[in-house]
């Protein structure tokens, strides 16, 4: 039976279990990802756990989310990233360097390879056959010591491409429709493997559009087989060394089929506030746009500002539109600046803007009030602008340029009708990419070799491991696809005490309810009650360490997130599912306990346990969890259960996967 | 007996009192000028007065200190300035087209003019023989009504410049060499004048460096002449036909002489962190530089940044140091992005941000902990930079840049040696100033006819008219130079909330002691003492609106800086002055009453008031203020007193000047 192209690269890396959906399997990471909101954990769980020297052939630091600063603390903790990079052994891409997805892409992702990353986009790479997987940040503390990375074996869906792109229909709207069909649940415990005759005819940067976004339908990971544009695309970018050849075998079995023919696509937008509210851009014309922003990790390389630039050269962006780009790396606005599109850019109003994630986790350019904001990002969460009733629209650079020229949103093929000079600047990929790589420290030219840590960066702290009994008051019920981003919010006056767990478990779950921090603490322990796909979104793994601080014992949800489900093991909570009658009857403020022992059911492999609620009925809890998982969360977490390892000698790392 | 060109340019317009040292004038204003820190407030009581068009030449909004937003609030107030301007007949900068002083400089100022603006760094245009003027946004409110603005008529210095600017030494160094030798209190109620065969040799954007940063001086404005030099930037700008010669008679009687030779200068540093802890770059040669910042209305210029491109091309920032630039117009930023400097600089390792004051407010780029910062702004208070216990030197684009390079403290005479391939770039001025005029919008082009006000804009407050006894608790006693950075921070999470007077109230003085906003609400009524120069620093007219709000009614100081000053007559605070005895022996909690029938005794013009403390003992509070200023500060401030005016349809500015 033939292989697809994720077994392929699975078995090549598998370190312990076997390829079969479901099940748990270990897999050697080739390169690691991290990014400064998530980061500072993940060095000083690296250094909790003894560990002194980076084992993975790449680990690379960005510095991208925090690089608005307004007090000492995100530059203390670019400094200590810095510093940690220098003393451990990986590469450090300084603030201003550029989005973690762009800059890994353009200097280190590489075909057949396996990347974790602690941010929820890290499957961008799949764009170029890379097994791209994001995770919590311990899990690459592990990783990059040398340890083995497990995950439960996804199912493998064929995306089948057909047909070629029309006019002004973009990379942009694959995904898109994607997500129209499938859901922001559609992917979960899925990868999405792209294939067919459309592959060809999508250079990498614009596959890596697609598979960046893949993580809005809750997938895995999303990757594409590597091909000559794959080739053409390293070798632009001075990497053609690195190509090799991955794909499926040709009678490759699948787990389901999903057919995407693309020359039936045209410019799609999301709508307010779900990556999943697609319309075609026709049916909201007309609505009044304040702002446009270009950029993000989505749509914010060379390739993807070129277009707006076409589009603005020799116009102007509506006077009651403010217009924003943020090229997604310090290369693609080099470029940019050194063929003279930035001037054209700023000619036509854009305030050109520094190379970061900024305004797509609320971090400037935030919407005024009762305002739409069109951007070219992949999230549109309530309240991810900054403001808590936004309207954020996500659409494609061709689409969102339309709507800053009109200062309203149109189908840029009317806007082209209306014109008559309007031309679809199409696809266009440079045959050198040039740019200095002045902004990245390899770890050989490393300027530090200890750890400098400012006054706000305080140790992780530990939990002790599971007690016999857990339970306690359902201090939270919460509805369906709560976020993590609902879970600790993401703007800047909160995540500039990411590296202090004390202060940022201050906010836990404050948007949506704000007096649970200070009866999380009051109370001493308690659990949470959700409904499905619970901690969806990005992958920060302080959405499970702040409850873990504040005591929180289990969560019982209809469904979770894959990445979010696995911090919670990681941070010693344990992750129960329960059934919609269950949530239904459950009331915030209810007494829940777990009637078994849970420490030795855990422990024992038991995967339904008795709740009893308020002593007056009973329910089951299910938990669905490997056995390394039940020692981990019955070891109290991770960190503990790992150092134990580490002390051990014994990471896992060194063995082959039939040991 | 001839006339100084400032005593020209003030006769030009005057419409009230005499030219006597000391005497009040109302003069007429050409031009006025507000940010968005300060806007937002003089709209509104624009609105207050019931007023309906601008009167002024030219009245320009513009949108530069709070542009890197982390919520609604600053956009909503972009948008009410974009829609005030456009109701009122102003003209409108967006966000992102640069600081006020270089928007304004590219674009409006002119010689002979006058101009009055809400930042205190207004008298940057003096560099081509405006004369310009800081004051609080209720005068701009009167002014661009069409009334006249008063002022104590200053003493008017004569600057002679001799010689020539050495290599490496600039503009910036002038005003260092000022600021060394008369000290931040040395410009107070004097205007600058320069003269002398020195001035020929400085091109036009090379004064303004000095003009803006006479501010630090506590000028009231600085000022050149004009020649062929000014002439020939305004022809580059596309406006020659603004041109006029101004300048003073051969024979003009100063009230004091100051000689700057300029050949004898070479390149200074100001120390942490007061902006004439002035000296050599030598002395603090070696001291490692964690950040470097190029920009602000000092020296952020297209012939700013240049040198710094010049000097970079080819060359990388140490990897220990982060480089920002910041140009101050998207005019410069365009101009540098055409002409390949800005991919110069991104391929140095410089991160290249928008036009904003930015950093320089402490809005992003703070500084980490226990490091250094090096900045080619004009401010170094401590606690500006957005950290509390920072290390900032501020000096020259060149010395900033060699900085950079070495990633410490160097002259760049040094650092020349050391390279042998560094030469000094010089000044150099484009023959034309190129750039887009897309992010001005002028009155006859307005998107908006109505106010568009967000939810934090709310109502000024209005104070009744003065009581017959004032006095009260001494709630703070404060020391020397206690500035407006002090009284109201200008930090990001304090500012968005100067549209809303209540909640910004909270924030007053709680840099110098945390308990006084409590403390002063729960008093209801009180008085601060201070030492000298009380409210130096930026015009912010907030540092006398939120004492008033809190409920103050005098100041007892040894001395005040003069727009703080009139800030507090315009708020219905009594600015009494002590003297050094009378300092020394009240203590903060004092109880201190002014024995006098204060109501009657302002009014008939009694300068001496006696003071009872702690019904215990006695001293002199003397009251400087002009027959206008006890007027107003009598009606309970300029609003009350203003509106009356308004109502009986005489603001003044239509009499003549011996009326």
């Amino acid at each position: 039976m033939g292989q697809t192209l994720t077994e392929k690269i699975l078995e090549d890396h598998l370190l312990d279990g076997e390829l079969e959906t479901g099940e748990e399997i270990g897999i050697e990471i080739d390169q690691v990802l991290t990014q400064d909101t998530t980061g500072t954990m993940v060095w000083l769980q690296f250094e909790a756990l003894d560990l002194d020297e980076v084992q993975t052939e790449i680990a690379a630091q960005y510095c991208d989310h925090q690089t608005y600063q307004f007090d000492f603390k995100n530059t203390d903790d670019h400094r200590f990233l810095r510093s940690a990079a220098g003393t451990f052994g990986a590469h450090f891409s300084r603030p201003g360097n550029g989005i973690c997805h762009n800059v890994h892409k353009e200097n280190y992702a590489a075909p057949g390879k396996t990347l974790l990353g602690s941010d929820s986009h890290t499957p961008t790479p799949g764009g170029l056959g890379e097994l791209a997987i994001g995770a919590g940040g311990l899990d690459i503390a592990v990783a990059m010591g040398g340890g083995p990375y497990y995950i439960e074996m996804p199912e493998i869906v064929n995306v089948r491409l057909e047909g070629e792109l029309p006019e002004w229909a973009t990379a942009k709207d694959v995904i898109l429709e994607m997500l129209r069909r499938l859901s922001v649940k559609g992917g979960v415990g899925k990868v999405l493997e792209y294939t067919g005759p459309g592959v060809e005819t999508l250079s990498a940067p614009e596959r890596t559009t697609i598979t960046n976004m893949g993580t809005e339908l809750g997938a895995t990971s999303s990757i594409f087989p590597t091909d000559e544009r794959t080739e053409e695309y390293l070798e632009a970018l001075g990497r053609g060394d690195e190509y090799v050849e991955v794909g499926p075998d040709e009678d490759a079995e699948y787990d389901d089929e999903i057919t995407v023919d693309l020359s039936e696509l045209e410019p799609l937008i999301a709508q307010p506030s779900m990556p999943d509210n697609i319309v075609p851009v026709r049916e909201v014309a007309g609505t009044d746009v304040d702002q446009v922003i270009i950029g993000s990790c989505t749509n914010g390389g060379y390739e993807d500002v070129l277009p707006t630039a076409k589009m603005l050269e020799g116009r102007e962006v509506d006077k009651k539109t403010d217009m924003i780009v943020a090229p997604a790396s310090k290369q693609a606005s080099e470029m940019l600046a050194r063929e003279g599109w930035t001037a054209e850019l700023m000619a036509a109003g854009v305030n050109f803007s520094e190379s970061t994630c900024g305004p797509c986790i609320g971090i400037g350019h935030v919407p005024g009030s009762d305002s739409v904001s069109v951007r070219t990002f992949n999230r549109n969460f309530e309240g991810r602008s900054g403001i808590e009733d936004d309207s954020v629209y996500l659409c494609s650079p061709e689409v969102a340029t339309a709507a800053a020229i009109k200062g309203e949103l149109i189908d840029p093929r009317d806007l082209a009708d209306e014109l008559g000079d309007l031309e679809d600047p199409g696809f266009e990929m440079p045959d050198q990419y040039t740019g200095s790589k002045a902004d990245l420290i390899p770890p050989e030219e490393a300027v530090d070799d200890d750890l400098i840590k400012g006054p706000n960066i305080a140790d992780v702290p530990l939990k002790e491991p599971l007690d016999a009994e857990i339970g306690g008051e359902a201090l939270l019920k919460m509805e369906d696809n709560i976020t993590t981003d609902h879970i600790v919010p993401a703007s800047s006056d909160i995540l500039m005490y990411r590296s202090n767990i004390p202060k940022i478990s201050e906010f836990t779950l404050s948007r949506v309810d704000d007096t649970f921090p200070e009866r999380a603490q009051a109370a001493d322990g308690g659990v949470l009650v959700a409904g499905e796909n619970y901690g969806q979104g990005s992958s920060r793994e302080h959405a499970a360490l702040c409850p873990m601080y504040l005591g929180i014992e289990a969560v019982f949800a209809e469904s979770f997130a894959r990445i979010h489900k696995a911090n919670l093991f990681n941070f010693g909570i344990v992750p129960y599912t329960i059934d919609e009658e269950t949530y239904e009857k459950i009331e915030q403020g209810d007494d829940i306990e777990v009637v078994d022992d849970v420490q030795d059911g855990i422990a024992s492999g038991k995967n339904e346990f008795t709740i009893r609620v308020n002593d007056d009925w009973e329910a089951t809890a299910r938990l669905d969890a490997s056995e390394r998982e039940r020692e981990i969360v019955t070891a109290g977490g991770k960190l503990p259960y790992t150092k134990q390892q580490a002390e051990e000698g014994d990471l896992g790392g060194a063995s082959p996967a039939d040991d």
